[in-house]
């Protein structure tokens, strides 16, 4: 592992994201976008991801020059055609309009259909609560888990963030609907690892911690088994609707071509209804709760959503970027 | 089991309610909640939770001629106090005031403080679908969970409830964050049966499928692990300091004297952008998605959420509501 400056990693992205067809600013904000990710601990959708995001625009997946468009609006409620665009820039700016929006009238939402890949969907939480917004934002995905009581993949893994502003260090949680992604599947059978916990069925249709026994079954375990399969449906069909967009049985079931998706950003601005301190003072309160629990591992106390980033944040801020060196190198040769 | 029309059930329990000082129509409208939740299948939330309910009256928790007010506004953002009014009532009314101001706003947001348990949540769901609204809520709870990597309770199930109209059927997710709840873990106890998946923690720490070993040690699991614990958070976050309320740690740990909740009524109105025709249409493929799955079990059809409880509607209306002949005297007798 190398430790790249902050600077040096969005400067070189950027410099890439232009030689693609991306406008300055917009290759500013989409190279910062996959900087801050890597910074704050995602690494599996930060600088790791940029080789396929850069693929996806030779591809013809992602269109680097479409801008997303409202196709109706009414009050504090917007519908988005993302046009194939970056799905990273798409995301922001739909998120941004939903802070907007609910400055003016305490709660808004943006639905985008025809989207890419957000990259790190805690990205929009973030983005919400530096604002001093509750943000809630979710995408539909390709079919890559069965649904519950099936075995073919049918749902999206339709990752979830909900994010809440707090003075003293914002909570942000960004989970999918399966318990492991593939990635994470990848990587415990590289280390030569068991899972943690069963993470899917086998091919004889038994529960199973051998990630390669689940890849090769592509039978993935939906989070709470019935609960989550149930949630991505939710999930999808309100993405779908309110955007009039694609649905997951409707999106390619290939990382390479899995576009045209469909996302909904909540944003809810409490600050309209006045007593901002009290609600910190709530925040802080909750959070406090579960620090004075009583831990099941010694020296391993409760945290709370987000309480990790923060921590990485500043120390790859420090340290500069962790980058794998192939991964490095091959963006500094594009 | 016996069989009771659901109009008796309804006109029995309205009796009492009238009795406990509920003006006629509020105890009509609290009595055909408990019936409907019977009548869809519910059976734990439903007549079988109607004692406790009163008893609830009785020892002061819940104050039977309380209403709710609203506390500030501000478009479609309303900030209520439930005064510890019946719980089911209050979530009714709120609910009810989501989906008129979504209307105007195409999305709206209740926060409703200092209220009951509401008893079914899915209730508010069905309240939203059959006026044609995406309706999205929740409740926090007292602490009846631990928060992931911690021993004793601390976070609440928080049941999050979201649904979606159908011209053909409903589609409506009632889940709370934990596996199973202490109910269904006293059902399998009582039967003698093991849990069908790991539901909590023995004493020793170790994931157990054995209902009592979970009752005794208190550990239930949260849905998905750490993410049902981070998503359970959330939830009462966003609850309670949208409402200003009780977060999950300053309510009483007792099933009689659990007052004092935080909720959510989010409804959007998607036939203020136009359109539904298209938006049925996607939901009847998203549906017909579903039920196109390979079983995983022969003659065992993959399900969307929502669609037992037709079934069951329907059959409970047709025989009559099943309740067991000692809580239906108990009843009889208020």
């Amino acid at each position: 592992m190398i430790r790249v400056s902050f600077d040096q990693v969005q400067n070189k992205l950027a410099t890439v994201l232009r030689s693609l067809g991306f406008s300055d600013e917009r290759a500013a904000v989409s190279a910062r976008l996959f900087a801050e990710t890597t910074c704050d601990g995602v690494y599996s959708h930060g600088v790791n991801r940029f080789a396929r995001f850069v693929a996806m625009i030779r591809n013809g997946s992602v269109d680097p020059a479409a801008e997303p468009r409202v196709v109706s609006c009414f009050g504090a409620l917007e519908r988005w055609d993302g046009q194939r665009g970056p799905g990273n820039l798409n995301a922001h700016a739909a998120m941004a309009q939903a802070i907007t929006l609910s400055h003016d009238h305490g709660i808004a939402c943006v639905a985008l259909a025809n989207t890419n890949h957000w990259m790190r969907g805690g990205t929009y939480g973030w983005q919400a609560v530096d604002t001093g917004v509750i943000g809630i934002c979710w995408t539909n995905t390709m079919p890559n888990v069965p649904a519950w009581g099936g075995t073919e993949p049918a749902i999206g893994n339709n990752p979830l963030v909900i994010a809440v502003p707090r003075a003293s260090g914002h909570v942000v949680l960004d989970i999918a609907m399966s318990q492991f992604s593939y990635g994470a599947l990848e990587s415990y059978r590289r280390r030569g690892e068991m899972l943690s916990i069963e993470g899917g069925f086998d091919a004889q249709g038994k529960l199973t911690r051998d990630p390669a026994a689940i890849e090769a079954s592509q039978r993935l375990l939906p989070i709470g088994f019935w609960k989550g399969s149930g949630l991505s449906v939710m999930l999808d069909l309100i993405a779908s609707m309110t955007s009039l967009g694609n649905a997951t049985h409707q999106i390619a079931n290939d990382p390479l071509r899995e576009t045209g998706l469909s996302q909904i950003f909540i944003s809810i601005d409490p600050s309209t209804l006045g007593d901002m301190v009290k609600l910190d003072q709530i925040a802080d309160q909750v959070v406090a709760s579960l620090q004075r629990s009583s831990p099941a591992q010694e020296a391993k106390p409760v945290r709370y959503p987000g309480e990790n980033t923060l921590r990485l944040r500043k120390e790859n801020r420090r340290l500069g970027l962790p980058i794998e060196p192939g991964v490095w190198d091959e963006i500094c040769k594009m």
